[in-house]
């Protein structure tokens, strides 16, 4: 599952940077105004301080330097270099908090910060080692308008939607998918990749860009639970309510008199519409109307709701409700789900407006009555009450990269019950602020069969937006794999195949599962352009081989990328050929139409995106896809597969391109107000387990510093 | 229960007040520099178009009045007024946003926001009708640097507790506790008497003062629930991992080699030292202290730890969990918790430093072993985690009355089986913030006899502070019913006795009721107010028989309020009686000594503010409370009594102030991480329910301009 993947941030400048080579080139560069020199004090090495010593750098005359950060007895040193140097004005300003006020460049510049260390620092140490610019800041930067932002905190604000308004005529920027190979447990790194490009055209080739990311599960989403948890217990307390009184108690409570009116809500008026009744004077209302009403008789065994929670809470998975006896007996086996698997998160990815959220919230069904009709949110009375929850959860988050470049952190929707991508509204928002000359690069969780086929055939139906080019990240190591590589364990030590030369197995990586997922993305007319995430065991002839196979098997470009070592300067060669491919016309189509059988979609997809020979589907299948063609709507819903992201197939431990398969459909269900209908290939766990050494035994908080241990 | 109280907001300003009398009274007021006339558009009536006539008051020459609101039609009435007066120096400036930005006074001016309505507005009306000023404003008014600051959204911020360091030579300011006399069904207003008296205090008589809140069950708890529901987790996977692997396979994974070298967590260090095995090589340690080192050896029965959700789903009240086939048959009943009666929400309440809250996150019982050993959250390993998770929860979040004057929202804990306060830290930092002239005006849930002794003998003793005065909350409705008036229920009309004059019934309450809860604040050396919180139907002679009585029943003053229909006016009289209150030397002593036996405690509460004969001490309550003597540091801990909040005795319909009656005592249990013993008179709901028809039904959210409607 996809869950581990939001915990994974950019790991970026891991390299030894020769200082002076730096400071020298910066120089040079007109664009920048000033170097910002952020140094741990675990960089403060003899070797960096020796280079930092005046008389070798005599040529940096005209940039202001200045050095932060250190520990007691460092500062010392850096003090006296830096009066020594006269690159400050006054000693008293030797404090970090006023030094990193002053910083701020004139208004079109770059803050280039650079990290000077000996040994490769953990993800947790660069970032810790980086000062972000303020949110504000960054928001007048890409043009927010100060109304448009509401600040959480230092280097996060949610983007307010008017946004969109204001910017309406405005064009859109170039928009780039990244997606993957068939994962591997080695790990792929299209989210490292999503962050070193949009650093190397922004901060590098002076490309305005935005990286649209997945949010994190634990946190942000709380909105979502509380969304979700108020819909499982308004289905529990109606079915109590339901069984314990008439008609007509039912009917006034429901319905009730105030200083003597009794008026049906504009909630309950939708009810009555959908039920085909056309009054509003609650007292016309037939005994049979009544009853149509307030019974929602919803079958206790075709609940398909779920509560959710946000840790990892394995012995939640299937529990027994309703056992206090004020409950009077109506107990009932249900579960809980991780909260990113709610609908609900769906839907937040999905929404193009608050308008649409809203309606979406209201179609969702929970249930079945008894008489077989669909129960929505909205006959519970609900869906009012999610929007207001969902109110601030539906603005996009801005934050930034180590790079200072902007980024929307937005909704996380599983990859497998869901669509796996991040929200419309992010894509939008960001799409308006780069402009016509700029780029928008969104992620697809899992492989390009999982992610990127959803991204096209779901996302962009619902957003209206045709992408431009696809980025296809892959590995030496996972090519490695998918050409017949041996399995690795988490533990165990790498076999040899991975971690020295073999052009063999990458030549039957590339030939196979690289060369299926090209072709998948241009079955839909986009252009595909190949990155390699490179580690420091490839060798230069492994490259070079799959750059020139990738270009065989019909890639626009393929390039490797250094980005984890050098951050955006390692991506630089992507960025341009990104560049490049967006600059040519681009024929996007989707997969299927929407006018088509369910089962001839789903088959669509088993045939042409996985290679399956065919679908099988099962009797209980059939049985949903006949009962969701009758219901109005259902049918002409896409297809949101729930396949193992392991393989193309569903079997994970078929690698490569697996042939001569028949995919077997064993359930199918739907999501009604995200909109798809999802069959299941399999079982899909929606709750994970929290292993015997959970990470939470290394996680600590420094009470004075407030520093975060553990982490990474 | 306690739960409604949040949400009720401060009701204020629901007068109808001549506009030419406000208008000639602000200037004559040589502090307000400016009024801020705020038009809802349903104010905008013919009598009050006429009263803004300018010939009528030619005396306001000197003010910059300033007109802003109204809807189209309305709109241009007013720009004649405005051009006509002379009132803005510019056409262009009529404009909502530029004027709102503009209206900010002289530094320490007031800015005045008048309503001006015929009907009385709701309270969303009131709060929209306002423009609140922003935080960052408000924090540089109360004197807070903007490193303090974590700013979220527009109105909120969170304050860094680094303040208190900053501000540690400052005295602290007076320190004011509102209590209630035993609550009714009719509603007391403690929170409006408490957000009154501070506007009073700042806005009117000039002196600085803070409100500190109790924060509401939905949204910022989301920490909370977070922490509370990680640790449920990890005790349901520990035992199952327990069950399904030796000794050794369990040391090794939660010991294991990380590039060859193994090493406890500085969290398993801790574990090893209270098993008293003072060793720190992994390697070294017995086959007998890897055993009791690996094995926390829960008991399924004895895990008292709940789950919690922040929605009222009865139907978690009691489950059964681990029923999916992966948890191998490890069902086990447990329940949830609504979020707020989480142990974790009391600490956040107690805590007076990060240190402090991560100690006592870890000393949280969730259970006992087989063998009768307490198990901890430190046990479990995440108490690094669970802080990590509240690091943001514990700083106050600042806010502001209509008036704009200063409050802290922060933490709301149950106050039946916790102590019902909100936070020592809020708590703290306003007292440093007012300092020593000014005023700190904090809330103790129910009834004076709970709330207040909960705070005297629990929140004092744990913050070391001491309070000058209790302000005792009393309305006329409230003594009549303690004096034999007739019982109410909600949606019927109310008894006659309540909507018009009955000195007899009036006279009954204080002599009762209202006596009693002045001698239970004065048993603690602690002056009294008594303050009426007047209603429409209340008569002179109403209100001047309880002034009159409350003094003779040893009240330092008695007054009556009027600001949920005037604001801070209305409460003027109140702040004066306060001020005079706390300008008299208090003599602030514990109710009991901690060293006192569990039993000996509990008795004196009973007798003492309750008006006991004696107490009842079940069985099972007593094997508890010798349990906990032979716990080490539990029969030290002050007592937090779980009793009906609606009569002075543990029977509810008792009212007045009951005697006769011995106290029974169910059941005992600790809280060992917040930090007290919780004896059980009758039974606790922890989880409330939805009626059939919940509020949801009217709450909803404009697309468009965001507003929400159905909250009040």
């Amino acid at each position: 599952n996809d869950l581990n993947k939001h915990k994974i941030g950019p790991k970026i400048h891991k390299t030894t940077i020769s200082i002076l080579e730096e400071l020298l080139k910066l120089n040079d560069d007109p664009r920048v105004h000033g170097v910002y020199l952020h140094l741990p004090p675990a960089a403060l090495t003899n070797r960096v301080l020796n280079s930092l010593k005046p008389e070798k750098d005599d040529s940096l005359e005209g940039k202001t330097v200045l050095l932060v950060g250190g520990e007691s007895p460092f500062r010392l040193v850096l003090q006296c270099l830096i009066e020594r140097r006269g690159m400050v004005t006054a000693k008293s300003h030797w404090d970090s908090k006023s030094l990193e006020r002053e910083v701020r460049c004139p208004h079109n510049g770059i803050v280039s910060v650079w990290l000077i260390s000996c040994d490769v620092p953990s993800d947790l140490q660069i970032s810790r080692a980086q000062t972000a610019k303020p949110v504000n800041h960054l928001a007048e930067e890409i043009g927010l308008l100060p109304e448009e932002l509401e600040v959480y905190g230092r280097s996060k604000a949610k983007v307010r939607l008017s946004l969109l308004e204001r910017l309406n005529s405005q064009p859109d920027g170039k928009y780039v998918l990244v997606a993957g190979v068939t994962p591997t447990p080695l790990g792929e790194g299209k989210s490292t990749v999503t962050i070193g490009l949009v650093q190397a055209l922004s901060a590098h080739l002076n490309l305005n860009s935005f990286a649209c990311l997945r949010q994190p599960s634990q946190g942000p989403t709380f909105g979502i639970k509380a969304a979700n948890n108020l819909v499982a217990a308004a289905i529990d307390a109606r079915m109590l309510h339901e069984a314990t009184q008439s008609d007509k108690a039912l009917f006034s409570r429901l319905v009730p008199s105030v200083n003597g009116v009794r008026r049906f809500s504009p909630i309950q008026i939708s009810r009555l519409r959908r039920l085909g009744i056309i009054k509003s004077d609650p007292s016309s209302l037939s005994p049979e109307e009544v009853n149509s009403f307030v019974r929602l008789d919803l079958d206790p065994e075709k609940i398909t709701w779920h509560r959710v929670v946000d840790t990892n809470d394995r012995f939640l998975r299937k529990i027994t409700i309703g056992q206090a006896s004020t409950e009077k007996g109506l107990t009932r086996e249900t579960g809980f789900d991780i909260a990113v698997a709610s609908e609900i998160m769906a839907i937040l990815a999905l929404a193009d407006s608050m308008e649409d959220m809203k309606s979406r919230l209201g179609r969702m069904v929970v249930g079945t009555s008894r008489s077989g009709t669909p129960v929505t949110a909205e006959d519970l009375g609900v869906s009012g009450a999610l929007a207001v929850l969902m109110k601030d959860a539906i603005k996009p988050t801005l934050m930034q990269t180590l790079e200072g470049t902007p980024v929307f952190v937005h909704a996380g929707p599983f990859a497998n019950i869901a669509h796996g991508n991040s929200s419309v509204l992010a894509d939008k928002l960001a799409l308006k602020l780069v402009g016509e000359d700029g780029f928008v690069v969104t992620e697809a969780g899992f492989g390009a069969d999982i992610g990127m086929e959803k991204f096209f055939n779901i996302k962009c139906r619902a957003s209206g937006l045709r992408p431009n080019a696809v980025v296809l990240v892959a590995t030496i190591r996972a090519l490695k794999m998918h050409g017949g590589g041996p399995s690795v364990s988490a533990g165990a030590p790498l076999p040899t195949e991975y971690i020295s030369e073999n052009l063999n197995l990458v030549s039957g990586g590339c030939q196979s599962n690289l060369k299926k997922q090209i072709q998948n993305a241009q079955q839909f007319g986009v252009p595909v352009v190949v990155a390699i995430n490179v580690f420091r065991t490839d060798t230069p002839a492994e490259i070079d081989l799959v750059c020139q196979l990738a270009k065989e098997c019909g890639a626009f470009d393929a390039v490797p990328c250094h980005h984890w070592m050098q951050g955006g300067r390692g991506a630089v060669e992507l960025a341009q050929a990104v560049k490049e491919a967006t600059s040519k016309p681009s024929y996007f189509q989707f997969l299927y139409d929407l006018q088509m059988p369910i089962v001839e979609k789903i088959r669509t997809i088993a045939k042409r995106i996985y290679g399956a020979d065919d679908i099988d589907v099962s009797a209980e299948a059939q049985r949903k896809i006949d009962y969701y063609h009758e219901q109005q709507g259902y049918s002409t819903l896409p297809i949101c597969m729930a396949k193992t992201h392991l393989s193309l197939s569903h079997l994970p431990e078929r690698k490569g391109a697996p042939t001569g398969f028949v995919l077997p459909i064993r359930d199918v269900r739907a999501s009604v107000g995200a909109g798809f209908i999802y069959p299941l290939v399999g079982t899909m766990s929606t709750m994970p387990g929290l292993p015997t050494r959970a990470c939470f035994y290394d996680i600590d908080i420094d009470p004075i510093t407030e520093e975060i241990s553990g982490l990474f």
